[in-house]
């Protein structure tokens, strides 16, 4: 057997590695003839020598066939994955799917927990009283075909080899490498068979990448891979400099999805949703742009994606009634507190991160992987760059366990909130399109 | 307790670490609270983004206080530590201790074990019949009082944290930093009481740096660690673009050291190890450099030196007829044969490498650490750069197990060097001092 030394150490040295040696690294790696010590030194020579366009590919690939893949062909429907690179306030998964469905296509939904800032759609799903998400490949294709969405848990079984090594740069400080994760995300939607891939790469203080600049830079590694594989796929960079709903939680989260489906809502999550929706049409059926937006508002505003809610809740074991009464279904935090503006000025940037971390702070999310989270708490915050604030006026609430949580929480957004005097240009909602 | 992860989070984005940071983490490794993984991330960080002197000195200062320190003071005698960076045909430990003995200094060198196309020096005294190198502190301190010198195991108590990393960074192909070989050579040497520490620090095709440059730059690297230390300290970069004695073996090695003693071997063995004598003597006593080389060869062709060889062997156990009948007392190799060379020319470059691992394919070294050597086999190789060779002449013996072993070793070594037509001149013994 080659010495699979020798492999770190020509990417140490900075040459190009071959298919076939990382084919050999990674393989190694999951047969654990590579340990981890080895493997993270090649992580960071990775991270800090580059990958080339082609040893991403092979990456990527060799991860998608670590494990199981799921075909999502033969449903009669066509098959939309939706991924967004995590941010705050991030609902739109939740208002896509059923969206989509309405619109005659199908999304199979593979979705991971919170982890950090980030809320997890799964955690957020599973504040709904009794609804499933541990739903077998079966279940999936059974579902998607009947409604036409279903949202569920990654299987473990699928691309292995990304759970090791995600799980591996986040002990050794080798996250953030755009090859490293462009790889990660993609192998995951690589292994799903679907007809388009949609990719909200999101940019700001409340997104992994900071600037739109680099997070154009991960979109087109994504989208190189997909083009690698032959997979057709499309993505946005979009607006994370501030939260991009107003809900930061799991049921106050599902609350405001539903509030955008039942259109009682509009804003900027409601808006990406019809953006997305709509490019899933444009990109599968050659609708125009124009068109394919009236039809997803007309989906949203005629109620046939609020339906679509319904029933994925119903098949997922959820309490339908969720739809039509979200307070009353969803649990409720025992301590509900207004925040108000502690000073006057327009509203000239966010530290979405920050209120993100707010509301791990009141349980609602996890540090560590495993750690459990409390559904009902978050934080509502309703201003949005260059709104005018007026000092003592309601800018939103927080929902806590007890009062000095909430507290705590009221301070930390009041602080992550930064006022000026002058006039602010708002930024915008989508960047770029690629 | 800080995540220790932010550590290497900060090497791998370029910046320059606290002594309280390098500390924290290495304390951590040597407790088990940073991972293998995570210290593998770091060494590779530390490999690409460099360390600078101070970050280099930190490192070394707590690798030291991470173990047992061993005093040589209080003995009468100037104490000296000698050390090599490791090269073929390296007898010059052997040489060296019983001279500097002789010239009223005193000499504890703790070594190591071969690895690789490397002999180590206890390899090699261990083919001396009896001859134990487990000494403890108490014995070595005694020794070198009584004698002048002692070779010994380094043990495993002095600077424990740089074994643990040293087996990291070969297994995890992070060996190849200047910052880390300086750190790890000089641990060791810091973590000995002594008042000079002389440098071999070898460069060419039998050493691990390739360039007299590069052995420069590693140079200077532990030349700055003994000065932030306040330790006298003096290096010099040697020839290794061929083995520097002729013997590449153990008990060869062995043989070959007794014949320069003895005086009835001339040559770069010889010659190298005057020089670092009379540079001990220049360094500690002041003296001018002939007056301290003449000394030297006078405790050689004098016999002085031959005799403290003979009552270190004594006092280590060893058979001390050995310096008068190296033959009779030495394990011999049941096959003997010669080399012939294999075309005409002048000898123009050797790959002194592929010699050492020629001898360790013959059994007298290691691939692995805990493999068994040979102490009988070897190679005796005589050309050096710049000779003129006949098709069919002589040029050395290997000592083998088998005949098979016998003539594998011989191709390899013919192969390893390269006959051209004009004449060539030979590369310097000595780069430079400083």
């Amino acid at each position: 057997m080659k010495d699979l030394r020798t492999i770190v150490a020509a990417k140490r040295d900075g040459k190009t590695l071959s298919e076939a040696e990382i084919r050999a690294f990674v393989e190694g790696y999951s047969k654990g003839d590579v340990s981890d010590a080895l493997a993270a030194a090649f992580l960071m020579a990775c991270l800090l020598r580059g990958l080339e366009a082609q040893e991403t590919l092979a990456l990527t690939k060799t991860m998608v066939e670590s494990g199981e893949t799921l075909s999502l062909s033969g449903l009669g429907r066509t098959a939309v994955d939706k991924h967004s690179t995590g941010g705050v306030a991030d609902g739109v998964t939740l208002v896509f799917a059923p969206l989509a469905a309405a619109l005659g296509l199908a999304v199979a939904k593979l979705s991971g927990r919170g982890l950090g800032h980030t809320g997890g759609t799964l955690d957020k799903l599973e504040s709904i009283p009794g609804l499933r998400t541990d739903l077998t490949p079966e279940e999936i294709r059974r579902q998607v075909g009947e409604v036409g969405c279903a949202v569920a848990a990654q299987s473990p079984n699928l691309v292995p080899a990304d759970g090791a090594l995600y799980a591996l740069r986040d002990a050794t400080a080798t996250v953030p490498s755009v090859p490293l994760i462009a790889a990660s995300v993609m192998s995951k939607k690589l292994a799903v068979g679907t007809d388009l891939i949609l990719l909200d790469v999101k940019a700001g203080s409340g997104a992994f990448m900071k600037t739109p600049e680099d997070a154009r830079e991960l979109a087109e590694a994504c989208l190189a891979l997909a083009s690698g594989c032959g997979r057709k796929a499309s993505a946005a960079v979009t607006d994370m400099s501030q939260p991009l709903g107003d809900a930061v939680g799991n049921a106050l989260d599902v609350a405001e999805a539903i509030a955008v489906l039942r259109g009682e809502t509009g804003g900027r999550l409601r808006e990406l949703s019809l953006l997305f929706a709509a490019r899933a049409l444009e990109q599968t059926n050659d609708a125009g742009h124009e068109e394919a937006l009236a039809q997803a508002a007309e989906a949203i505003d005629g109620g046939a994606a609020l339906e679509r809610l319904r029933s994925m809740v119903q098949a997922q074991g959820g309490d339908p009634r969720v739809v039509d009464d979200p307070e009353g279904v969803l649990p409720r935090a025992p301590v509900r507190e207004h925040m108000l503006a502690d000073g006057s000025g327009v509203l000239a940037a966010v530290d979405a991160e920050e209120i993100g971390l707010a509301s791990v702070g009141l349980g609602a999310g996890r540090i560590r992987k495993g750690d459990p989270v409390d559904p009902s708490v978050g934080i509502v915050v309703h201003p949005k760059i260059g709104d005018r604030l007026e000092a003592g006026e309601p800018v939103g609430e927080v929902h806590a366990r007890d009062h000095d949580g909430a507290a705590e929480a009221a301070r930390r957004v009041l602080a992550a909130m930064n006022l000026v005097d002058g006039p602010v240009q708002p930024p915008p909602l989508v960047h770029s399109w690629m």
